[in-house]
Protein backbone atom coordinates (compact mmCIF):
# COMPACT_ATOMS: atom_id res chain seq x y z
CA UNK A 1 0.00 0.00 0.00
CA UNK A 2 0.67 3.42 -0.64
CA UNK A 3 0.40 5.48 2.91
CA UNK A 4 -0.19 9.13 3.66
CA UNK A 5 0.64 9.79 6.50
CA UNK A 6 -0.46 13.14 7.71
CA UNK A 7 1.22 14.97 10.73
CA UNK A 8 4.55 13.16 9.32
CA UNK A 9 7.17 15.94 10.67
CA UNK A 10 5.76 15.15 13.96
CA UNK A 11 7.42 12.62 16.77
CA UNK A 12 4.99 9.40 16.04
CA UNK A 13 4.77 10.83 12.32
CA UNK A 14 8.72 10.68 11.82
CA UNK A 15 8.74 7.22 13.22
CA UNK A 16 5.58 5.81 11.16
CA UNK A 17 7.59 7.00 7.74
CA UNK A 18 11.40 5.43 8.81
CA UNK A 19 9.02 1.99 9.29
CA UNK A 20 7.40 2.48 5.96
CA UNK A 21 10.42 3.46 4.47
CA UNK A 22 11.51 0.05 5.72
CA UNK A 23 9.17 -2.18 5.12
CA UNK A 24 8.49 -4.15 1.36
CA UNK A 25 5.16 -4.31 1.57
CA UNK A 26 4.53 -0.55 1.32
CA UNK A 27 5.39 2.86 0.50
CA UNK A 28 4.93 6.09 1.97
CA UNK A 29 4.20 9.83 1.35
CA UNK A 30 4.11 12.36 3.40
CA UNK A 31 2.40 15.47 4.12
CA UNK A 32 3.50 18.18 6.49
CA UNK A 33 2.58 21.83 6.75
CA UNK A 34 5.79 23.20 6.27
CA UNK A 35 7.78 23.78 3.48
CA UNK A 36 11.24 23.41 5.30
CA UNK A 37 10.04 20.50 6.39
CA UNK A 38 9.37 18.76 3.28
CA UNK A 39 13.38 19.37 2.42
CA UNK A 40 13.84 16.63 5.45
CA UNK A 41 11.57 14.34 3.69
CA UNK A 42 12.42 14.76 0.31
CA UNK A 43 16.23 14.75 0.97
CA UNK A 44 15.82 10.92 1.90
CA UNK A 45 13.95 10.27 -1.04
CA UNK A 46 10.29 10.36 0.30
CA UNK A 47 7.14 11.65 -1.40
CA UNK A 48 5.87 14.86 0.09
CA UNK A 49 2.90 17.21 0.17
CA UNK A 50 3.19 20.52 1.88
CA UNK A 51 -0.60 20.95 2.74
CA UNK A 52 -2.11 22.14 5.94
CA UNK A 53 -5.24 20.57 8.14
CA UNK A 54 -6.37 23.87 7.51
CA UNK A 55 -6.51 23.81 4.39
CA UNK A 56 -9.78 23.16 2.32
CA UNK A 57 -10.72 19.33 2.01
CA UNK A 58 -9.86 19.66 -1.63
CA UNK A 59 -6.22 20.34 -0.80
CA UNK A 60 -5.65 17.34 1.47
CA UNK A 61 -7.86 15.42 -0.89
CA UNK A 62 -5.72 16.28 -3.54
CA UNK A 63 -2.47 15.17 -1.32
CA UNK A 64 -3.97 11.70 -0.86
CA UNK A 65 -4.45 10.88 -4.16
CA UNK A 66 -3.14 7.96 -5.21
CA UNK A 67 -2.47 6.34 -1.74
CA UNK A 68 -4.15 2.99 -0.64
CA UNK A 69 -4.31 4.55 3.12
CA UNK A 70 -3.74 7.10 5.38
CA UNK A 71 -2.71 7.44 8.97
CA UNK A 72 -3.56 10.73 11.03
CA UNK A 73 -0.97 11.05 13.75
CA UNK A 74 -1.25 15.34 13.79
CA UNK A 75 -1.85 17.05 16.85
CA UNK A 76 -1.91 20.91 17.21
CA UNK A 77 0.54 20.31 20.34
CA UNK A 78 0.71 21.41 23.45
CA UNK A 79 2.50 25.39 22.79
CA UNK A 80 -0.93 26.28 20.98
CA UNK A 81 -3.94 27.21 21.97
CA UNK A 82 -7.31 25.66 22.36
CA UNK A 83 -8.17 27.95 18.98
CA UNK A 84 -5.55 25.16 17.21
CA UNK A 85 -7.35 22.48 18.84
CA UNK A 86 -10.47 22.62 17.13
CA UNK A 87 -8.61 23.31 13.69
CA UNK A 88 -6.19 20.65 13.98
CA UNK A 89 -7.35 17.82 15.70
CA UNK A 90 -11.09 18.13 15.44
CA UNK A 91 -11.69 19.77 12.41
CA UNK A 92 -8.42 19.18 10.66
CA UNK A 93 -9.39 15.18 11.29
CA UNK A 94 -12.81 15.31 10.01
CA UNK A 95 -11.34 17.13 6.80
CA UNK A 96 -8.60 14.25 6.47
CA UNK A 97 -11.52 11.45 7.06
CA UNK A 98 -13.50 13.67 3.97
CA UNK A 99 -11.09 14.06 1.81
CA UNK A 100 -9.98 9.96 1.85
CA UNK A 101 -13.78 9.54 1.35
CA UNK A 102 -13.85 12.42 -1.67
CA UNK A 103 -11.04 10.29 -3.58
CA UNK A 104 -11.85 6.86 -2.38
CA UNK A 105 -9.67 5.47 0.13
CA UNK A 106 -10.76 3.03 2.05
CA UNK A 107 -8.49 2.58 4.85
CA UNK A 108 -7.77 4.86 7.78
CA UNK A 109 -5.95 4.79 10.91
CA UNK A 110 -6.65 7.28 13.78
CA UNK A 111 -4.15 8.05 16.48
CA UNK A 112 -6.05 9.23 19.42
CA UNK A 113 -5.61 9.32 22.72
CA UNK A 114 -6.23 6.56 25.98
CA UNK A 115 -10.05 6.90 26.99
CA UNK A 116 -11.14 9.20 24.87
CA UNK A 117 -14.28 7.72 23.77
CA UNK A 118 -15.09 8.12 27.85
CA UNK A 119 -15.83 11.36 29.62
CA UNK A 120 -15.70 10.28 33.15
CA UNK A 121 -11.95 8.97 31.98
CA UNK A 122 -10.85 12.72 31.09
CA UNK A 123 -7.74 14.08 32.74
CA UNK A 124 -9.22 17.30 34.29
CA UNK A 125 -6.60 19.69 33.03
CA UNK A 126 -7.24 18.04 29.35
CA UNK A 127 -10.69 18.23 28.86
CA UNK A 128 -10.96 20.65 26.01
CA UNK A 129 -8.22 18.51 23.90
CA UNK A 130 -10.82 15.00 24.86
CA UNK A 131 -13.60 16.81 23.82
CA UNK A 132 -11.73 17.51 20.14
CA UNK A 133 -10.58 13.98 19.67
CA UNK A 134 -14.04 12.09 21.27
CA UNK A 135 -16.09 14.20 18.06
CA UNK A 136 -13.54 13.19 15.15
CA UNK A 137 -13.44 9.60 16.59
CA UNK A 138 -16.97 9.84 16.87
CA UNK A 139 -17.28 10.98 13.41
CA UNK A 140 -14.73 8.32 11.37
CA UNK A 141 -16.68 5.71 13.60
CA UNK A 142 -19.88 6.88 11.58
CA UNK A 143 -18.16 7.23 8.46
CA UNK A 144 -18.09 4.93 5.65
CA UNK A 145 -14.68 3.90 5.94
CA UNK A 146 -12.30 0.68 7.29
CA UNK A 147 -11.09 2.49 10.37
CA UNK A 148 -9.02 1.78 13.21
CA UNK A 149 -8.91 3.88 16.23
CA UNK A 150 -5.55 3.10 18.32
CA UNK A 151 -5.92 5.01 21.60
CA UNK A 152 -2.41 5.32 23.02
CA UNK A 153 -1.81 5.68 26.86
CA UNK A 154 1.25 8.26 27.49
CA UNK A 155 3.83 8.77 24.92
CA UNK A 156 7.45 8.22 25.80
CA UNK A 157 10.43 8.34 24.05
CA UNK A 158 12.37 5.26 24.89
CA UNK A 159 13.05 2.57 22.50
CA UNK A 160 10.08 0.05 21.84
CA UNK A 161 10.13 -3.27 23.28
CA UNK A 162 7.52 -4.66 20.62
CA UNK A 163 5.30 -5.71 23.40
CA UNK A 164 1.31 -4.00 24.15
CA UNK A 165 -1.58 -4.09 25.62
CA UNK A 166 -4.89 -3.67 23.93
CA UNK A 167 -8.57 -3.30 25.40
CA UNK A 168 -11.78 -1.44 25.33
CA UNK A 169 -10.81 0.18 28.48
CA UNK A 170 -7.67 0.31 30.02
CA UNK A 171 -7.56 3.24 32.96
CA UNK A 172 -3.89 4.50 32.65
CA UNK A 173 -0.38 3.49 31.30
CA UNK A 174 1.93 4.61 28.82
CA UNK A 175 3.79 3.56 25.67
CA UNK A 176 6.85 4.17 23.70
CA UNK A 177 6.00 6.38 20.39
CA UNK A 178 8.56 3.60 18.69
CA UNK A 179 5.74 0.65 19.96
CA UNK A 180 2.91 2.66 18.86
CA UNK A 181 4.29 3.33 15.37
CA UNK A 182 4.94 -0.16 14.61
CA UNK A 183 1.06 -0.62 16.03
CA UNK A 184 0.02 1.73 13.33
CA UNK A 185 2.34 -0.35 10.94
CA UNK A 186 0.76 -4.11 11.87
CA UNK A 187 -2.63 -2.67 11.68
CA UNK A 188 -2.42 -1.46 8.09
CA UNK A 189 -3.41 -4.95 7.14
CA UNK A 190 -4.25 -6.69 10.23
CA UNK A 191 -8.13 -7.30 9.74
CA UNK A 192 -8.93 -7.98 12.72
CA UNK A 193 -7.86 -4.14 13.20
CA UNK A 194 -10.60 -3.32 10.82
CA UNK A 195 -13.65 -0.83 12.35
CA UNK A 196 -12.21 -1.27 15.81
CA UNK A 197 -11.29 1.28 17.95
CA UNK A 198 -8.81 0.35 21.40
CA UNK A 199 -6.86 1.65 24.23
CA UNK A 200 -2.87 0.68 23.69
CA UNK A 201 -0.36 0.92 26.35
CA UNK A 202 3.25 -0.97 27.32
CA UNK A 203 2.24 -4.71 27.85
CA UNK A 204 3.52 -8.19 27.79
CA UNK A 205 2.02 -9.96 24.10
CA UNK A 206 4.15 -9.23 21.64
CA UNK A 207 2.47 -6.43 19.34
CA UNK A 208 1.57 -8.79 15.93
CA UNK A 209 -0.27 -11.36 18.23
CA UNK A 210 -2.00 -8.49 20.50
CA UNK A 211 -3.69 -6.94 17.54
CA UNK A 212 -5.37 -10.71 16.44
CA UNK A 213 -6.75 -10.59 20.16
CA UNK A 214 -8.28 -7.57 20.05
CA UNK B 1 -45.69 22.46 26.56
CA UNK B 2 -42.91 22.65 29.77
CA UNK B 3 -39.50 24.00 28.14
CA UNK B 4 -36.37 24.18 29.20
CA UNK B 5 -34.19 26.76 28.49
CA UNK B 6 -30.82 26.01 28.58
CA UNK B 7 -28.50 29.41 28.82
CA UNK B 8 -31.63 31.10 30.26
CA UNK B 9 -29.35 33.97 31.12
CA UNK B 10 -28.07 34.71 28.27
CA UNK B 11 -29.67 37.99 26.29
CA UNK B 12 -31.27 34.99 23.85
CA UNK B 13 -32.61 32.99 26.54
CA UNK B 14 -34.07 35.91 28.83
CA UNK B 15 -36.13 37.13 25.56
CA UNK B 16 -37.18 33.35 25.18
CA UNK B 17 -38.15 32.87 29.12
CA UNK B 18 -40.02 36.07 28.64
CA UNK B 19 -42.04 34.84 26.03
CA UNK B 20 -42.58 31.41 27.68
CA UNK B 21 -44.10 33.22 30.57
CA UNK B 22 -46.80 35.03 28.66
CA UNK B 23 -47.44 32.23 26.48
CA UNK B 24 -51.00 29.94 27.53
CA UNK B 25 -49.58 27.31 25.65
CA UNK B 26 -46.40 26.85 27.47
CA UNK B 27 -44.63 26.91 30.73
CA UNK B 28 -40.49 27.17 31.75
CA UNK B 29 -38.06 25.82 33.16
CA UNK B 30 -34.47 27.96 33.25
CA UNK B 31 -31.36 26.49 33.27
CA UNK B 32 -28.34 28.90 34.64
CA UNK B 33 -24.67 28.07 35.68
CA UNK B 34 -24.73 30.20 38.82
CA UNK B 35 -26.65 30.74 42.09
CA UNK B 36 -27.00 34.02 42.03
CA UNK B 37 -28.61 33.74 38.43
CA UNK B 38 -30.93 31.50 39.56
CA UNK B 39 -32.32 34.21 42.17
CA UNK B 40 -33.51 36.61 39.65
CA UNK B 41 -35.88 34.33 37.70
CA UNK B 42 -36.84 32.40 41.17
CA UNK B 43 -38.50 36.03 42.27
CA UNK B 44 -39.96 35.91 38.70
CA UNK B 45 -41.67 33.01 39.76
CA UNK B 46 -39.53 31.02 37.08
CA UNK B 47 -39.06 27.16 38.11
CA UNK B 48 -34.93 27.02 37.68
CA UNK B 49 -32.48 24.66 37.23
CA UNK B 50 -28.64 25.54 38.51
CA UNK B 51 -26.65 23.40 36.81
CA UNK B 52 -23.77 23.86 34.41
CA UNK B 53 -22.99 22.79 30.74
CA UNK B 54 -19.67 21.43 32.43
CA UNK B 55 -21.32 19.24 34.67
CA UNK B 56 -22.46 15.60 34.17
CA UNK B 57 -24.87 14.40 31.26
CA UNK B 58 -26.47 12.79 34.07
CA UNK B 59 -26.65 16.17 36.06
CA UNK B 60 -28.44 17.47 33.00
CA UNK B 61 -30.85 15.35 32.11
CA UNK B 62 -31.76 15.79 36.17
CA UNK B 63 -32.29 19.17 35.08
CA UNK B 64 -34.83 18.42 32.12
CA UNK B 65 -36.80 15.86 33.40
CA UNK B 66 -40.33 16.50 33.52
CA UNK B 67 -39.69 19.11 30.64
CA UNK B 68 -41.41 18.29 27.26
CA UNK B 69 -38.98 20.48 24.98
CA UNK B 70 -35.23 21.71 25.29
CA UNK B 71 -33.99 25.17 23.72
CA UNK B 72 -30.33 25.21 23.71
CA UNK B 73 -29.55 29.06 23.94
CA UNK B 74 -26.16 28.72 25.78
CA UNK B 75 -22.92 30.37 24.31
CA UNK B 76 -19.01 30.47 25.55
CA UNK B 77 -19.55 33.83 24.84
CA UNK B 78 -16.71 36.86 23.39
CA UNK B 79 -15.00 37.24 26.19
CA UNK B 80 -13.92 33.36 27.27
CA UNK B 81 -10.59 31.07 25.85
CA UNK B 82 -11.11 28.73 22.88
CA UNK B 83 -11.46 25.73 25.58
CA UNK B 84 -14.77 27.26 26.73
CA UNK B 85 -15.97 26.78 23.15
CA UNK B 86 -15.39 23.25 22.82
CA UNK B 87 -16.40 22.61 26.48
CA UNK B 88 -19.69 24.58 26.26
CA UNK B 89 -20.13 25.21 22.43
CA UNK B 90 -19.49 21.85 21.59
CA UNK B 91 -19.80 19.69 24.55
CA UNK B 92 -22.16 21.20 26.39
CA UNK B 93 -24.32 21.19 23.72
CA UNK B 94 -24.08 17.59 22.81
CA UNK B 95 -24.03 16.64 26.44
CA UNK B 96 -27.60 18.36 26.57
CA UNK B 97 -28.64 16.13 23.04
CA UNK B 98 -27.63 13.18 25.44
CA UNK B 99 -29.70 14.47 27.98
CA UNK B 100 -32.74 14.95 26.31
CA UNK B 101 -32.29 11.74 25.16
CA UNK B 102 -31.39 10.18 28.81
CA UNK B 103 -34.92 11.53 29.67
CA UNK B 104 -37.03 10.47 26.75
CA UNK B 105 -37.49 14.39 25.56
CA UNK B 106 -38.04 14.21 21.73
CA UNK B 107 -38.26 17.86 20.97
CA UNK B 108 -35.31 20.02 20.63
CA UNK B 109 -34.40 23.47 19.16
CA UNK B 110 -30.66 24.39 19.18
CA UNK B 111 -29.86 27.78 18.51
CA UNK B 112 -26.81 28.21 15.62
CA UNK B 113 -25.05 30.49 13.57
CA UNK B 114 -25.42 31.46 10.01
CA UNK B 115 -23.93 29.12 7.69
CA UNK B 116 -22.49 27.18 10.41
CA UNK B 117 -23.33 23.98 8.26
CA UNK B 118 -20.63 25.54 5.48
CA UNK B 119 -16.86 25.79 5.94
CA UNK B 120 -16.57 27.68 2.84
CA UNK B 121 -19.10 30.75 4.55
CA UNK B 122 -17.09 31.13 7.65
CA UNK B 123 -15.94 34.18 8.80
CA UNK B 124 -11.73 33.94 9.13
CA UNK B 125 -11.94 35.40 12.58
CA UNK B 126 -14.47 33.27 14.14
CA UNK B 127 -13.29 29.39 12.19
CA UNK B 128 -13.01 27.85 15.94
CA UNK B 129 -16.14 28.99 17.01
CA UNK B 130 -18.09 27.96 13.60
CA UNK B 131 -15.90 24.13 14.28
CA UNK B 132 -17.77 24.00 17.66
CA UNK B 133 -21.38 24.76 16.21
CA UNK B 134 -20.47 22.14 13.07
CA UNK B 135 -20.07 19.29 14.66
CA UNK B 136 -22.79 20.10 17.95
CA UNK B 137 -25.31 20.73 14.70
CA UNK B 138 -24.30 17.38 13.12
CA UNK B 139 -24.60 15.74 15.93
CA UNK B 140 -27.88 16.57 16.87
CA UNK B 141 -29.35 16.12 13.01
CA UNK B 142 -27.98 12.23 13.40
CA UNK B 143 -29.69 12.38 16.61
CA UNK B 144 -33.40 10.67 17.16
CA UNK B 145 -34.32 14.00 18.59
CA UNK B 146 -37.55 15.80 16.68
CA UNK B 147 -34.71 18.80 16.35
CA UNK B 148 -34.54 22.17 14.48
CA UNK B 149 -31.14 23.74 14.16
CA UNK B 150 -31.90 27.81 13.68
CA UNK B 151 -29.03 29.66 12.34
CA UNK B 152 -29.46 33.18 12.90
CA UNK B 153 -27.29 36.18 11.12
CA UNK B 154 -25.84 38.77 13.60
CA UNK B 155 -27.85 39.36 16.62
CA UNK B 156 -29.08 42.92 17.79
CA UNK B 157 -30.60 44.14 20.39
CA UNK B 158 -33.23 46.76 18.34
CA UNK B 159 -36.76 45.79 19.07
CA UNK B 160 -38.31 43.05 16.53
CA UNK B 161 -40.65 43.85 13.55
CA UNK B 162 -41.91 39.95 13.67
CA UNK B 163 -40.50 39.32 9.94
CA UNK B 164 -38.19 37.09 8.77
CA UNK B 165 -36.68 35.69 5.63
CA UNK B 166 -35.62 32.09 6.24
CA UNK B 167 -33.66 29.56 3.71
CA UNK B 168 -30.90 26.99 3.33
CA UNK B 169 -28.42 29.42 2.49
CA UNK B 170 -28.35 33.14 3.40
CA UNK B 171 -25.39 34.83 2.80
CA UNK B 172 -25.36 37.47 5.38
CA UNK B 173 -27.50 39.66 7.28
CA UNK B 174 -28.86 40.30 10.95
CA UNK B 175 -32.38 39.61 13.15
CA UNK B 176 -33.12 41.27 16.35
CA UNK B 177 -32.63 38.75 19.11
CA UNK B 178 -36.29 39.34 19.97
CA UNK B 179 -37.15 38.22 16.43
CA UNK B 180 -35.05 35.46 17.05
CA UNK B 181 -36.88 34.11 20.19
CA UNK B 182 -40.19 34.51 18.56
CA UNK B 183 -38.95 32.39 15.87
CA UNK B 184 -38.19 29.80 18.29
CA UNK B 185 -41.25 30.01 20.37
CA UNK B 186 -42.94 29.88 17.20
CA UNK B 187 -40.94 26.82 16.14
CA UNK B 188 -41.87 24.61 19.34
CA UNK B 189 -45.27 23.66 17.76
CA UNK B 190 -44.89 24.40 14.32
CA UNK B 191 -44.33 20.72 12.36
CA UNK B 192 -42.86 22.02 9.54
CA UNK B 193 -39.70 23.30 11.20
CA UNK B 194 -39.37 19.33 12.67
CA UNK B 195 -36.19 17.81 11.10
CA UNK B 196 -35.08 21.15 9.63
CA UNK B 197 -31.90 23.23 9.97
CA UNK B 198 -32.02 26.65 8.51
CA UNK B 199 -30.49 30.46 8.08
CA UNK B 200 -32.51 33.17 9.51
CA UNK B 201 -32.22 36.65 8.72
CA UNK B 202 -34.53 40.19 9.24
CA UNK B 203 -37.07 39.97 6.42
CA UNK B 204 -40.48 41.03 5.07
CA UNK B 205 -42.60 38.13 5.79
CA UNK B 206 -44.57 37.53 8.98
CA UNK B 207 -42.84 35.17 11.16
CA UNK B 208 -45.76 32.52 11.91
CA UNK B 209 -45.95 32.67 7.72
CA UNK B 210 -42.63 32.48 7.18
CA UNK B 211 -42.34 28.87 8.48
CA UNK B 212 -44.62 27.51 7.15
CA UNK B 213 -42.39 28.64 3.50
CA UNK B 214 -39.74 26.66 4.92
Amino acid sequence: MNVLVVGANGKIGKQLVHLLRGSSEHTVKAMVRKEEQAEAFAKLGVEVSVTSLEDRVEDIAQAARGCHAIVFTAGSGRHTGFDKTLLIDLDGAVKTVEAAEMVGIKRFIMVSAIQAHKRESWNEKMVPYYVAKYYADKILEQSELTYTIIRPGRLVDEPGIGKITTAENIKGGSIPREDLAKTILHSLTEENTFYRSFDLITGDIPLADALKLI
